[in-house]
């Protein structure tokens, strides 16, 4: 079985995007019956959806979890919902700021994640790591990814969903007032949430 | 035309609930053609939607603002969507805590605020007070009132959402540790909000 | 007797500085037996603290109350004690950043605020605003001007310290994300301190 | 020559103290030229610094480094100063708050840590560990044994001061809504700074 494991290019001011080195770590491992597939996602809208989707259907995968950093957050959050909406009032890094938009015409409003979150969360929390089931991934291009995967996953009933991690220390000493994790714990925490999919598929 | 306005009674530890004297003070009024209906709703899951889907088909409102006090945000943001979704690690006032169960099951999985949640940011901000759009109601009583308002308005084209406040002053004193607005400032964004829903009707 | 009340000139990227306002409001006036003579100080290190220093060898006092805006507080924070220390990260609006050095050479460590900090907290908590005892007014220009009050007193034995005060709306809605007050309630809780100070005299 | 390292018992609601996992893992070690020993001390005004005193009456150390938790913040913060002040709102263990009292009536008002505390911050960020020197210990428990081992340094001429500690990811996990670092990077930290202490006596 195939896992697709996702992350991000570096995006806005951050110089580092703590997803990238948990998604090269684990590409070609494998978790359980897992064979994990890495691959990083530009931050742009356009781009980024168009290159998800065609992942998609070049991999077929089993599972989908992508990942996508969370700047000031201290939790591990598994997210439960994505919206049909795209919103930013920051540009990405081709420059759009989209307000307001659909992200499919006409297509459901929100999709809910169907990675067991609440189980990730307790596993988590039971290893010794902050963790917590959180109810929005914005209205930017990780929510954008979180849909996209989900509106794949309806139709062949896969775990598919989106986590967000809080900054690694880099990045945090890089920003100055946002807490971070060290990139071991990070890594971590993503290998028990994978397991935590296995186990309860 | 008939607005209603609904808040919430005290809950959890919070001696005080910030919506009660906005409801208060608007109820009876008039602004444009709106009559202001406001009423306080219960912090029960089950009670608070039983008695809100009671005053919506007893009053047959044109439009529906519900309000709720966010504790710990310091900008006064219009929910943006709505999600199907019941989830609570604290007991509401009854001592129930549902754990990701459906508001309604087999019904749409969110619905977006029909409210112009953005003009109304827009028009807070102009007039000097400091608000954002929001993108989760979380999944407690708030919650569910708003999906609820959405559920009755999908049917008939109104415009209905939910709107977060910030502490006020009384309660910010009582929890020590949080922002707080003095009620003035508060009663006086729900003013505008209510002036931007009918301009933007 | 003479009440002298400083704010501060606009800094770094902040666009408005919301004491200004006040010491404006205030400048001229009387509040019991005080004349207030309200002052704006620049906000550079060796500027401010020679503004100051002639402004006290002017005007004589009988008592000072210097006020600065703290970014990300939401409370009235009269500040407990000034340490004879400048450092900074930040180069202020004639770009220095002094690296740990002392304010005054061979002179006192700190000196703990003569205002009756505490009573002040406590009157603003009676009258509806939150404030608590600060115990750091930093190592900016904030701290240089408190410290430079506080030397002159010591001789003196007259009231004298420094309030910092939250942002204003619209400062908060400029920076995006910090908390804010209206400056109708910033302006009265500076009028109470003023008073408490008359009062525990 | 000896290293005094002191941590805390549990206090207040916190079912953990992730001072002592570390003062316990480096008691009986060597780092450099230094001893280690390190002892806990009870979280009550009265004890705590009569435990104190004691021991370095006893220890006669040619370095002090006192740990404690500050619950909220997510860098390791060596602490510049400590003030000669107890204000507590919260009793400690033995049901003590005092309210604005000096810690040694007539003595000095503050004492600035003698720890290379601008060292410490840089190597740590070296390291990789996000750290800033703090402006305040606070009145409570913590900042009086600052202020003792000061005061016992000054006439020693020996580096002495306090280090606050982010909460562990167990205290972190029990409170809920703070910030947490592993036990392993807590640990990590506190030998650099004890090294960086060494290399710039």
């Amino acid at each position: 079985m195939r896992l697709l494991l996702t992350g991000f290019e570096p995006f806005l001011d951050y110089e580092v995007n703590p997803t990238m080195p948990i998604v090269e770590a684990l590409n070609g491992t494998q978790i359980g019956e897992y064979d994990i597939i890495g691959r990083i996602l530009p931050v742009s809208f356009k781009e980024a959806q168009q290159a998800f989707v065609e992942l998609i259907e070049d991999i077929e995968p089993d599972s989908i979890i992508s990942l996508g950093v969370a700047v000031g957050r201290f939790h591990i959050t598994p997210e439960r919902v994505a919206i049909n909406m795209r919103d930013s009032n920051e540009p990405d890094n081709d420059g759009n700021a989209p307000q307001g938009e659909a992200i499919r015409d006409g297509e459901a409003p929100s999709y809910f994640s169907t990675l067991p979150v609440q189980e990730i969360v307790d596993t988590l929390k039971q290893a010794g790591y902050p963790a917590k089931v959180s109810n929005t991934a914005g209205t930017y291009v990780c929510n954008t990814i979180m849909y996209e995967g989900l509106h794949y996953a309806a139709t062949r009933q896969i775990p598919s969903g989106f986590i967000h991690i809080p900054a690694n220390f880099d990045l945090a000493i890089a920003l100055g007032n946002v807490p971070g994790w060290h990139d071991r714990d990070l890594l971590a925490t993503i290998q028990i949430a994978i397991e935590t999919v296995l186990k309860t598929r």
